[in-house]
């Protein structure tokens, strides 16, 4: 199996290290055979080749059997040079990344980070799943010095794919699926309303339930344990998402996958390149290496794999065995080295 | 003055009687002098006159010194019924009301209310300003059974006015503006930063920082204390100023305005008609209740008027007079009269 990596800006090359680490410690275990080709993406292809996404790294990516990227972006590449229309959106756009799953979850060791009360999110256990190749970010956008202009576009048929996913993960889970839209309000949501409706016909066994995005927005936080899996549209995905991740009290575990309808699938931290920290040793590597047990799982059915990895994370962290971010003291290669003793 | 009042749907009629019970309470105090007009609108306007903002309403408002509405819409009214480009969103727009202002604050004795902890909600204190009449709400809609768009559409001066407002609020209060965009990809958030930078320049005694949306979800629940005025696009209002209503633990206590460039300004609870309990005679009256304190100092600088309104409902609220939603047993009329008796 031919993996991609884009190790990327700050501390992306440090935390794809440590998840290269553990999926090498991992793979004699479940008998899993691969490569690795690293590839410049995000402000160090800037540095290297001079574009954000160079045509090598895409035509890589789109040969791979599945891409790990870390993280992109840092204050020495200013908007311009790291503008996401060239590289995060084009890759996306590219690769036909539409589906974007964020798992939530919270780890009982790291449940006194969350702002919010332990009763609150005892037991949180929901997916967001977000469009990632549609809407306002891929409509045409007009500017100028008096007005500018975004426009918000969906298919029937770019609705109705990601609907399914959210379907196909709620079989497998909870069987409850909670479509986000501002129906009262605009046109790309009453269309998706619709195609809803139309796909929960086919999953009988899966409950729908349609939800305003500003009602949305207060229950995740007030009632969390309400979902099972939410789906919407690109634009909302961006803010939920982020929103979702409030739950478990840190960015740093939480790991993100995004599928096309064909070719590889991308895997990565939901946290950002840290560029204060970067180069200092005390990143935490979990979401990266979680990304790692989501790809194993998710592109290659290892199961048993994913499984390895998600435990000795869980261990290590009830060991307390923690990074700075999360209250410790642990350095990034400590907490990686006993990940892979916890395996 | 005149007044006129839109007591709508559900609970509407009930809480709306109750705050002008207590402006009746509290004018003879301030020698404030003033007449209502109640008007029809929303679900109990389509009952009474076929269409949810009948033409005398609106002239009746637009002529109007300050408006007061409750709440409308209610399951016996369909979508179709009351559509919100008819109702609400016609309101806003035939009367101009391009400024919503929510502010954000924690009643000492209802703290325990929210799903977040004490040392997080502990002191905040902010305003979520929200532009009205523009954006994606009042772009054109396109629907058919197969695809759909809206679009995004912003002036340079639609998005100065209300930037001019959050500045003005900021200068009387903690002297910082939160920009919230997503400037990384739309043309409208582009042009929202840069009249927003060319806006600061008047106010040299206000700090100006920008944050993208996805980012202020997360920032919202975990650092509220960060915070002072928060100036957003309508849609990304319309989300982030319902996330706020978390903070408080319920929306049964937070007051809104809605300003225009001319002419009378709107004052409303941010909840809703709660149909499930219209007429038992157990709502909570206190957003209300605000909203008319919070028109007292905004429309007609009674500030002292307002101030008595605001402490008598602290004051109810410490003395433990709380009804079933805030977790206690007081009915609507006791909460009122308790009220009126503090004032
Ligand atoms: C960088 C930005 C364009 C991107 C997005 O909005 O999709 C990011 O916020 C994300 O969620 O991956
Ligand atoms: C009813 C709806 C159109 C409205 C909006 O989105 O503006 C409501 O959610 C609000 O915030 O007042």
């Amino acid at each position: 199996k031919k993996i991609v990596t884009l190790a990327g800006d700050g501390i992306g090359p440090e935390i794809m290290a440590a998840g290269l680490q553990v999926l090498a410690a991992v793979a004699p275990k479940i008998n899993f055979a691969y490569e690795v080709e690293a590839k410049h993406f995000g402000g160090a292809a800037i540095d290297a080749e001079g574009h954000p996404l160079p045509e090598a790294t895409l035509t890589a990516a789109k040969a791979a059997d599945a891409i790990l990227l870390a993280a992109i972006g840092g204050p020495q590449y200013n908007d311009a040079a790291v503008r996401p229309e060239q590289g995060l959106l084009g890759l996306r756009k590219e690769l036909g990344l539409f589906a974007n799953i964020r798992p939530v979850q919270i780890f009982e060791a790291l449940k006194h980070l969350s702002p919010l009360k332990p009763e609150i999110i005892e037991g949180v256990d929901f997916v967001v799943v977000r469009e990632l190749t549609g809407g306002i970010y891929f409509g045409e956008h007009t500017l100028n010095e008096r007005k500018a202009r975004d426009v918000n576009d969906y298919t029937y048929e770019e609705i109705e794919r990601i609907i399914k996913i959210a379907f196909e993960i709620a079989r497998g889970r909870g069987k409850k699926v909670t479509s986000v839209d501002k129906q009262n309000v605009l046109a790309t949501s009453k269309l998706w309303r619709i195609v809803a409706e139309d796909v929960a016909k086919n999953y009988p066994d899966v409950v729908l339930e349609h939800a305003l995005v500003d009602s949305l927005a207060m229950k995740m936080i007030t009632n969390p344990n309400d979902f099972d899996v939410i789906v919407t549209e690109n634009l909302f995905g961006d803010i939920l998402s982020d929103e979702s991740s409030v739950l478990p009290g840190t960015l740093g575990v939480m790991p993100s996958a995004s599928h096309a309808a064909n070719g590889p699938s991308l895997y990565e931290p939901i946290h950002g390149s840290a560029p204060d920290i970067a180069g200092l040793g005390i990143a935490n590597p979990i979401s990266m290496i979680l990304s790692v047990a989501m790809m194993l799982r998710e592109s290659f059915e290892e199961t048993a794999g994913a499984q390895y990895i998600e435990n000795a994370v869980n261990k290590t962290l009830l060991e307390g065995v923690l990074t700075k971010d999360l209250g410790g003291t642990a350095s990034l290669s400590e907490m990686t080295a006993t990940i892979i003793d916890n395996l």
